[in-house]
């Protein structure tokens, strides 16, 4: 028996403009920034501590305190909620707190509140997890396909995903599934690397970064592009010098172009053979990426980090305008989100690649990517997974990669609580490295 | 020679829930609100009055001070500018405030940081047409083509209305402008009315409305329906008898609705000749709104309240999946986000019948009308713009309607000016209703 007494909001905010990374050809200067959420329990969990869930959303600095008061105006909601409730009923915890018509009128599901909504819902589901004593993922591979397809949001997707077909694809997914968690437990996930791509990093520092990650295990790798065409071109034969014909290479353009610069430019680097494009243009523009996208195959494009709601994602894949599908850990309103749109992806066949990165991201979808392979799609043929290597040191529990491949951690819960250093030395604007340079 | 000094933000909520004004199927207990800024100048205007504007946008209560909180970020970046360069280069400060990288990474372009945007710079406009002594509509009406598309935000519409195509639009529309200026100073500009058309209201109230409305020269009427069939079956059937055979009678469900609903619906109240259903289903559902669209005609679909920017009204005009394109004076990101969409919907030759009500949107959008009239789309055939009689009386200059017609006021700016008794009464928490009820 454990009631939610309060929740709490901080805004988080790590200096890593100074050093360029994270910069892209949208946003140089990125201050890499969690809205993040901790939700108060009088209650303990199986070990007999505190009961406490920890979610997040990311931003890249500016606006966090907004979309903390948004978390903060979410989070009341739950307090005096019923955990074991909650737990038993995920899909109407999720329905009370998006069904709030005034800040409704504020997106509707996208932006600020979206972003504040998946910070909360987070937060919900560490705290179920931790209660169940699983991680995420599991406490998911383990429901039954009612289950599950009683927790993902279907709302407004009847016209393609009927409930009766979402409930098909979980059905058939359950041939296999205890294969397939054995095999994550041994292998683990494919991701890929973007540490080496950033835009405002030399040649150099790229190829160092390009050779470490290799040591590791990570055989694709990924590129920012779009600030200056002779530039990409000469990072483009560098990186693929240094890879080989044969390993995959993307290229990220974060939404720099108008439709026919996308065009033009990507068709410019062809020669590289490269998997695919990412966000050649504005993620609203759904019948642009299908212009993109026949306009320069066999590259693929890829979008989905800024797609901001389960319908958007209805809008790509229903139009094919998108050949990767790179869900959001903390765009999606959370697990019962991410679901619907694995459903949706499973049901046209798209792969999806989720972003990661940021703060917390890597953390937060590496459990969405085994949720896909163990009870969606059944797959990871053609998928990879996001990995940064940052800002990881400030988890209590951080993923792990080994041989190019995101590990099954076993932790409780969602792997989002951060540490308490991070918070004393992060926290924006007093924490101690804030107040030591204003 | 002004500088901007200060930039302010007010939260001002009024209790419009406690009366059933503005309830419908998706918000049953709107508090009608606006994020109110005030640019504050060191300058004089004409006539020698201190140099101020004045914007907004509209919410409808819990979330309106995040959207004050993004408002003051974008507003802190006009402290220190020079009111006569930035009145020159209008379209040069809306992209100084659109390119905060950090602040656009939580839309981008949309949700709170986008209405945020669009309140700021709604008061920048109202300054500007303040500095010339103009009316907003008129400062625009007088520009050159040339000016104009400078200031459109065209952003993202290359593959669909490339520059040219802009400034061609407009070059025709110059041929009879003083005409179609005349017309408008002498009959005004046609408009609709929702008065009587809230969920919330009894039939007897809904008739006594409708009647009263004709009698100010209002002979289309729009209800909402979406709650329960049997009863919009009920309320059109009296409204349709009320205005009878010939006039215009519309429908909105605010987006109570998935597709294959919407379609089942709307086809059940085909007997009463609709002019449109509105928001049938989620405003990010461009191909959903399609096919809607397919199913129920001649009913004409419209939509645009919360089409969140641009890029989204170029989906829903390419698709074919909007009969009227129903533009929001604070949702879209000001006079410059606005001009881009009627030269889209002019491109596609479908009309513009803009959104209104709520908090001051009355006053800003019938100037979006004018211009659209005057100098993009040149007609106001089959067009209307929304009209409902509330709170006008909190504006210092409020809209004029007569014969059913938005009238030129010729007031100085965009109408948005609040009256100090309002802000004292109505601020958010601490006017002194808010006061008096807590």
């Amino acid at each position: 028996m454990a009631t939610i007494t309060s929740v709490e909001t901080i805004d988080l905010r790590f200096p890593t403009s100074l050093d360029a990374s994270g910069s892209d050809a949208m946003n140089p200067d990125a201050d890499y920034s969690a809205s993040y959420v901790v939700i108060h329990t009088d209650g303990t969990d199986a070990r007999g501590h505190q009961l406490t869930g920890y979610g997040l959303t990311f931003t890249i600095g500016r606006g966090n305190d907004i979309v903390c008061a948004a978390a903060q105006e979410y989070g009341n909601r739950l307090v005096g909620c019923d955990v074991d409730q909650m737990a038993a009923d995920m899909g109407g915890i999720y329905l009370h707190l998006a069904s709030d018509s005034q800040m409704r009128w504020l997106g509707p599901e996208k932006g600020v509140v979206h972003l504040a909504l998946s910070a909360v819902m987070n937060a919900v589901w560490d705290l179920a997890g931790r209660l169940a004593g699983k991680p995420v993922w599991r406490l998911l591979a383990e429901m039954t396909p009612e289950q599950l397809v009683d927790i993902a949001d279907l709302r407004y997707l009847a016209d393609v995903l009927p409930r009766e077909r979402a409930l098909e694809i979980l059905q058939q997914a359950e041939a296999g599934k205890a294969e397939r968690i054995a095999d994550l437990e041994a292998a683990g996930y494919p991701a890929y690397t973007t540490a080496a791509g950033w835009l405002g990093y030399s040649d150099e520092k790229m190829l160092r970064i390009i050779a470490e990650q290799e040591q590791l295990g990570f055989t694709a790798v990924k590129l920012k592009v779009g600030a200056n065409l002779d530039d990409d071109i000469r990072r483009c034969t560098k990186a693929r010098e240094a890879i080989g014909a044969h390993r995959p290479l993307m290229i990220d353009a974060n939404q720099i172009w108008d439709v026919p610069t996308a065009i033009r430019w990507v068709n410019a680097l062809k020669q590289f053979d490269l998997k695919w494009i990412e966000e050649p243009t504005s993620p609203d523009d759904v019948l642009g990426h299908r212009k993109v996208r026949d306009a320069v195959a066999p590259i693929g494009v890829a979008t989905g980090e800024h797609c901001h709601n389960r319908v958007m994602f209805k809008q790509f894949l229903e139009a094919g305008a998108m050949d990767y599908c790179q869900i959001d850990a903390g765009r999606l309103a959370s697990v019962n989100e991410i679901l619907a749109v694995l459903l949706l992806a499973a049901h046209f066949e798209v792969p999806v690649c989720p972003h990661a990165g940021g703060v917390g991201l890597c953390e937060m979808v590496h459990h969405m990517s085994m949720l896909d392979y163990v009870a969606v799609s059944g797959s990871y043929e053609g998928r990879l997974t996001e990995y940064v290597d940052s800002l990881h040191e400030y988890f209590v529990h951080p993923v792990k990669v080994a041989n190019g491949r995101y590990q099954v951690t076993g932790d409780p819960g969602y792997n989002t609580e951060m540490t308490q250093a991070a918070i004393d030395e992060f926290s924006f604007p007093d924490g101690s490295y804030w107040a030591s340079v204003r």
